[in-house]
């Protein structure tokens, strides 16, 4: 997004142009907590995006560098979206909305990261952000 | 929001449900990071709200309870939106979505906060979260 295209210079509405939308945060929740990297896992949430809609969200954060597009090393015709160092940067604040959705929505949710998180959510941060990186690198290597 | 209304059960489903939308965190930002209270404080935003969106989104917030709303007590015929303590809750997501956003858009934003942050961002979260209480002891008690 240019500049010029913004509302404003706010930082926070940096933010929320790209991320002010449902269905930026759920392709994001299914990336940082559900391990999914392709079009059809993120397709098969309960949400149920659309195809049309997924596209235009996947492009958004290919061109905001958030995340990146290789061909699936195992198969050609299959591209997998993999996160960035800069969308990485935003688990803390995925883990703060998850943090605060599941106190007063309790039901569902990445049970094991919401344990680890309500024990030291500093560390589970880290944790989660480290795990990312590794799941890259292993795509990348393979 | 009824649970039967909502697109699944994650927790950040809920989050996103009532904040994947640019303008309810816009709001948020400016009760909390710029002290805004009333209907043209908001209005009077870089980002310009519609009167009718604005209505709408505080009407969400209310029904939520992240805002409670009370008579002014200079002015009979004004409302103030104040932060409740499930708003002031939120306050760690938002800090986090400034700091994101503020490392790639380094201009503008509230820069006695961005400083804080970035100096001690646990601390600085505490101490906005007290101010806000604060405040709204004040205009309780006024």
């Amino acid at each position: 997004m240019k500049t010029s295209e913004r509302r404003s210079t706010c930082p926070i509405n940096y933010s929320v142009e790209i991320f002010g939308d449902k269905w930026m945060f759920l392709i994001l929740r299914d990336i940082m907590f559900n391990g999914k990297n392709s079009f059809l896992e993120f397709r098969a949430s309960d949400e149920k995006i659309s195809s049309a809609v997924l596209t235009e969200k996947l492009n958004l954060l290919l061109e905001e560098g958030i995340v990146s597009k290789v061909t699936s090393p195992k198969n050609a015709s299959k591209f997998l979206y993999l996160i960035t160092e800069k969308g990485i940067e935003l688990v803390p604040a995925m883990v703060e909305f998850l943090d605060w959705g599941s106190r007063y929505n309790p039901d569902g949710g990445p049970k094991a990261w919401l344990e680890r998180i309500r024990q030291n959510k500093k560390k589970a941060i880290m944790e989660l952000q480290d795990k990312l990186r590794e799941d890259r690198r292993s795509h990348e290597l393979m």
